[in-house]
């Protein structure tokens, strides 16, 4: 995404061979803490800890906060302990939030030993809501006034130095509980007298901390505000969601939702250690094993009409590719309306009518392709007819786990895009298998 | 996403059962665009029509722009021509842009001639960027001034109604390129004499109309600031990225990725017509078809083979699904890190070494798993050798193609999440059949 990313890799990684390591230093120290960590993250190892050993102590936490966790992880390991007084010397509550999965607890606790007593305040406040809430990613520092302040007051916090995205001035009662918002920008110009609370927003609504994440940062997206407060459960004042948190929040959803997919989860080193990474995928591995076995025992059902009629071996992975593609295509839909919250119990019965006339429509047409092609290319009609009929039953089949299957999962809290196609792929490929070999049993032996 | 949509849609489709149209349009009307627009999506067409009836005309045009692609195009189509008038009343450039895909010509056409002049040139300046290019995407609408306005003028500017998610003021040359930004809240609380270049941001970056829009949107998100100042390539100021259009168009991005995965895209319908739907399909179940016969044909090449050993026959899934998923995950990987930016040609050896020996070490542990249970299974020690190297040499290819295959596609500009998957089983399936029932050739018959 850095446009010159691609050309500091480069610089980087042919540095050594140039004897120009005085000119990388200095490269290095230009580079913002975003793109430095990405650049450490597209490093193996070792190229990575050099440069991280040239990156200056004060801009180190916050290319860690940066950094996805696995790669962060590595560097966190390498660092010295000594070393970690400097990197936390001006450590607060988000930052520590944002690293408490990569930080062995010794080093936790000297992070929190580290801070002032309200950051470490805030730092309790916000473990106490889980990853998915809201609360736990929240920003405490909105601009706050009680409910009789005026224009003057919101002139005097202004002239401090105002965080970043904070578009409105929020209003609380005595019991700090949010009662109304104030945009800046309707507060300027105006005599200092004016009650903020004769300019304050109509509209603007409140996070509840224990909200889910996404939920919440979606409902940000929306509002045309640049933060929203967030209350407790007694409309308490915590802090503040910020557009940018709302939007890495949803990135970092969408990323996990990809790798997913492939039974990986987004902390994903490009360049972890090889025996790291054999392991976190190896678990995927097996449990892909598992049903290939299945797989392959129903086959074993068929072994003897497999050996009279070999042509029913060779077609295996035609039945089995157009199951999983069809079931892979009906899944997909089904897990973005899932997170769309667009699938629900009151629109599944028209989901899956229309997904098995979808699957019926195609299943005709490729079964019969199929057919056509594989009579000719063997010369047997009885063949084609029985890989025809296999082909739609298993496009059927794929069509309505495609929509069971997710539904179910999503049903019991499970991720659909992570075992989503594992179980599916079992299903078409034990219906492709019994149906075709099945077939072939009764009409071909 | 939306935390009532369930209820909502549940509402809606057993309405009609309990004879409820009355409160359905009270509810429908309170609800607000983006609430609608995926209320629709999640609805079969005839209760989709039945929704879109009762929806007010003056709200129509926001929730279409609101919308993806094919729901939104099964609308356009139901939509009477007179309808039109009402629902295009104060349509602008960007909501045209926005729909321009969707559109009839003759239908463009009307919507051109109710805007006024400025905003068809608008529409005119942006339709000249393609929709890779933030030019296309971005707002005419920041505040600008004069490289001498004072704070003055800024309060004069404010006072009308300010757009959401501006927090600068743009000055500008005689020429209108763009030289400085103002941040409101420094402008707050000031004489209203003192000259606004006075209190300019040291460092803002600007974005270039032809920047890559992801490219852009993550600079925008980075930079703390709402809004970025977008220019063309004679630093005029043409408009702003504002911080929501930034964050739709990463989501929408992966979301394109994710649906491209399974060859569909983001615009696809949850309820479309079942023709369109199977039309949609039937490409990637048909380029699917090809490389499946492909496996077949290699497979015909071991017919004797497989008669004589049938134990190969069924084991082929095992050899094929092991192979699939190594690669996947590297594939996954891949495909993160070359839209990312870090996978580079100078990386690009260090990373297929790093995949190779994963693969080996997953390769040689499963190989042996694999090998001893097909060894067990049908009581053949050879046989148990035969799957152990298929199953290395398999994984080792998987790692291999995982790497260089989205590389390849990439230097192509063609798009590794789309066409990645397809070549990469090609590619596992050929070389586990052809390595197993080679190897099964020689060694068992």
């Amino acid at each position: 995404v850095a446009e010159l990313l691609p050309e500091l890799i480069q610089e980087i990684v042919s540095a050594p061979e140039r004897g120009e390591q005085d000119s990388i230093a200095a490269l290095i120290a230009a580079q913002d803490t975003d793109d430095l960590a990405l650049l450490l993250e597209s490093l193996p190892i070792e190229q990575r800890l050099s440069v991280w050993s040239t990156i200056a102590k004060r801009k180190r936490l916050d290319v860690l906060v940066a950094m996805r966790g696995d790669p962060r992880e590595t560097l966190i390991e390498a660092t010295d302990l000594h070393e970690w007084e400097a990197i936390f010397h001006e450590v607060d509550a988000e930052q520590l939030l944002e690293l408490a999965d990569s930080l062995p607890s010794a080093l936790m606790n000297k992070a929190l030993e580290a801070m002032d007593k309200q950051q470490r305040q805030y730092f309790t406040d916000a473990s106490q809501y889980t990853e998915q809430q809201i609360g736990h990613w929240l920003s405490q520092d909105p601009l706050v006034l009680p409910l009789n302040a005026k224009v003057r007051d919101a002139l005097r916090l202004i002239r401090r130095d105002v965080p970043t995205h904070i578009d409105t001035v929020f209003l609380v009662n005595r019991a700090g509980q949010f009662s109304e918002a104030v945009k800046l920008t309707k507060v300027m110009g105006l005599p200092e007298h004016v009650p903020l609370v004769d300019l304050s927003e109509e509209e603007i609504d409140t996070i509840n901390a224990s909200d889910d994440f996404i939920q919440a940062s979606v409902m940000l997206q929306r509002s045309g505000f640049a933060s929203l407060p967030v209350v407790d459960e007694n409309n308490k004042l915590l802090g503040r969601l910020d557009i940018t948190t709302a939007s890495e929040l949803l990135n970092e959803y969408y990323e996990r939702q990809m790798m997913a997919t492939a039974g990986m989860d987004e902390d994903e080193d490009l360049f972890s250690s090889v025996k790291k990474s054999a392991q976190n995928r190896a678990v995927w591995l097996g449990i892909n094993l598992l049903t290939a076995f299945l797989a392959s025992a129903f086959i074993g059902l068929f072994a003897a009409t497999l050996q009279q009629v070999v042509a029913l071996a060779v077609l295996m992975p035609v039945v089995a590719s157009m199951g999983g593609i069809a079931g892979s295509q009906t899944l997909t839909l089904m897990i973005r309306g899932l997170a769309l919250g667009q699938v629900t119990v009151s629109n599944f019965r028209a989901l899956l009518k229309k997904e098995l006339y979808v699957g019926g429509l195609n299943g005709v047409t490729w079964a019969l392709v199929i057919g056509i092609i594989s009579y000719f290319w063997f010369a047997d009609p009885m063949l084609g007819l029985v890989i025809c009929l296999a082909i739609f039953f298993n496009i059927m089949a794929a069509a309505a786990a495609g929509v069971v299957v997710p539904v179910i999962l999503n049903k019991f809290n499970i991720d659909p895009a992570l075992s989503g196609s594992v179980i599916l792929t079992t299903v078409t490929d034990i219906v492709g298998f019994v149906a075709f070999l099945g077939l072939g049993t009764m009409l071909l032996v």
